[in-house]
């Protein structure tokens, strides 16, 4: 860090509130929000240390990743060679120690505190497999820092994530629009007779072309679900399957896509040929629950007023007991994380700032029947709503 | 579990002969292993106690995935409700207290013993943000079981993950059968004038369409690298970018493909028109050496010999410094595991066991220029090498 002089700033003031002397990072997510680095196999580690110092020890083979997008001191480390067999946690014990006595914290006493990403949490993959260091974490520091304090910095990497600094909501207008490419192959694809797997073949294919125009790393997964395959959208996870598309079925595209790990979370409802009536009023009841949604957005506005917003409305439309899941959840560092701030959730206690980005997917789902959910990723700014994914 | 009787007994025995009273399991894959069902969001629990009972405890949202894919005693929870915001390690708490003391394991004493999986190491991703219980999982075991002892079960994990039951055999099979319709693309995609990321689009589109033939769930990732990227490719992941292929070209097609879990890791080489003569004769290394490394499989043979094989051929076609990373590593419960047994690496400890599938790799980078790779999965049968991706 920090090409971005607003998020290296905001992160050194949450630290010095959360009385941190230093952070260390191992989440992809995580260092990405640090340092602006994206880890691709998860066996780099972030450490922000007192004077503002940056450095981050990653494998050899991601320097040139890295340099692209990053600030921070970077210290690379080979995890496996021809002449030996070992795991990233092992082969990182040296680097640490030396970057712990270079910056003078080999013994910084036991009121030195390290914050550390330590419970339970959603982690967006970089790739197809990821390294996870799991207790190994603990034994590296505590090796290298022997007296340190490790505390919890969950809560304060949550809120980090949960505003974005301009550079960062310029990745996520460039990252949807690079989705939307992907949604634009919609209409051609969905056509009676083809099965749900063509038509995400279709969409992805579209979306694959263009995934790594101004990114580095490109990909995401597009799913199409159809007919009564449509209301079991309201999962925490969506699934592509082998139904052929009829005439007058419901058909949902649903996309998690990012773009150098930062990421989109869009729906599209279509019809197969024409609407029903009773398709044709569930469509009403969303967009006029969007438009609730989108317009009580502000900064101070309570998260919880924007989710009753778009409930109200499905409620009076007789919608409100298949609007099963909240309004939204914060979206950038994650798509499908439900606990990522500004949760617009009934209970939620968070409230908008500007910067804040997030999904709006108001939905009807009808239990063997099909399903409606519309997903925007949206911008609270100082205006009120921008949507990223208008089209 | 287990639909997979073979399975079931090869953990239990594993169990007994490491001393471990029960098993408890949250990575995906690990899950998989022990009971056939796949997490998606990696909030699920997998449970093995004396007397040979499997209980998993999961989100709701999965129960028909797992219904369909294994026979242990399902105990669904709800991760998130309109009522509440939380994580599920909050969520789980009281679930995991009951199953304790309904196996009468509240409070078993200290000498009972629960594996886990505690270590750095890769874990394949099932979706594209997944829960990490990180410290919560040690918190919420030593709530529900505050007597017991909890111990590193990693080594018996990957033990386990090496060697493939008939039925898993079966599994991968499909799954590299359905990674080839992808690879099948590839000579009408390959053109003079094309993008990497425009040919990478086919080839995920074409598997993409058959993805989901035989599978609750099939994804992955296709990349494209041509000329000189096609050399990087040398590092731990592939990289599709933007390049517009030339007559003359390097092309290599990298794919990690999965199928409810059981994964893919192929790689076939292309030149754009004809090859050079240079180009020809290292194809010709790289048959060789994938030949001899084939014919040294077999159940007792030295994992390093695999590699020593391959390696050989290619040093006497006076490529040996170009080879830069071992001739394989295990493949099926992740597909970009180093460290998964056997690791065939000139250090290799690890003994070929029929049953064991992994990758076969010889490659040729030559930095600047391009890169040859001939990636394969392939088992190792009492008759000696079954290569799964022959095509």
């Amino acid at each position: 860090m920090a090409k971005d002089v607003q998020r290296r700033n905001s992160v050194f003031e949450a630290m010095h509130a959360d009385g941190l002397d230093a952070l260390v990072c191992y989440s992809p997510s995580d260092i990405l929000l640090v340092t602006g680095y994206w880890p691709v196999m998860g066996a780099s580690l972030a450490f922000l240390t007192p004077g503002g110092e940056v450095q981050v020890i990653l494998p050899k083979d991601e320097i040139e990743l890295a340099e692209a997008t990053t600030a921070a001191r970077l210290i690379p480390y080979q995890p496996e060679t021809l002449e030996r067999l070992t795991v990233p946690a092992v082969a990182l014990v040296e680097p640490v120690r030396q970057l712990a006595q270079r910056l003078h914290l080999g013994n910084p006493g036991s009121n030195f505190k390290i914050g550390l990403h330590l419970e339970d949490g959603m982690q967006a993959v970089p790739y197809q497999s990821v390294n996870l260091f799991r207790e190994s974490i603990l034994t590296l520091l505590h090796d290298a820092f022997p007296q340190a304090q490790i505390v919890a910095a969950d809560s304060m990497l949550a809120r980090l994530k949960a505003q974005h600094t301009s550079t960062e909501l310029g990745q996520m207008r460039r990252a949807c629009d690079r989705a939307a490419a992907g949604f634009a192959a919609a209409p051609q694809a969905i056509v009676a007779g083809r099965r749900e797997d063509e038509v995400a073949a279709d969409l992805l294919a579209a979306f694959t072309r263009v995934a790594n125009d101004g990114f580095e790393r490109g990909h995401g997964m597009f799913f199409c679900m159809s007919g009564s395959n449509a209301a079991t959208a309201a999962a925490a996870y969506a699934r592509t399957r082998r139904r052929v598309l009829q005439p007058g079925d419901f058909v949902m595209i649903h996309a998690n896509t990012t773009g150098d790990g930062y990421w989109t979370d869009i729906t599209r409802n279509y019809i197969v040929g024409a609407a029903s009536e009773k398709q044709h009023s569930m469509q009403s009841a969303i967009v006029e629950a969007r438009d609730a949604a989108l317009k009580a957005i502000a900064p101070g506005a309570r998260a919880s007023d924007i989710d009753r917003a778009a409930r109200d409305v499905l409620r009076q439309h007789g919608f409100g007991g298949e609007f099963k899941h909240a309004v939204g959840h914060g979206v950038g560092f994650a798509a499908a994380d439900a606990n990522a701030i500004p949760r617009l959730h009934p209970k939620s206690p968070d409230v908008l700032e500007a910067g804040m980005t997030f999904n709006i997917e108001p939905a009807i789902y009808l239990d063997g029947l099909g399903g409606m959910r519309h997903c925007d990723v949206v911008a609270c700014t100082a205006g009120g709503a921008e949507v990223l994914t208008d089209f």
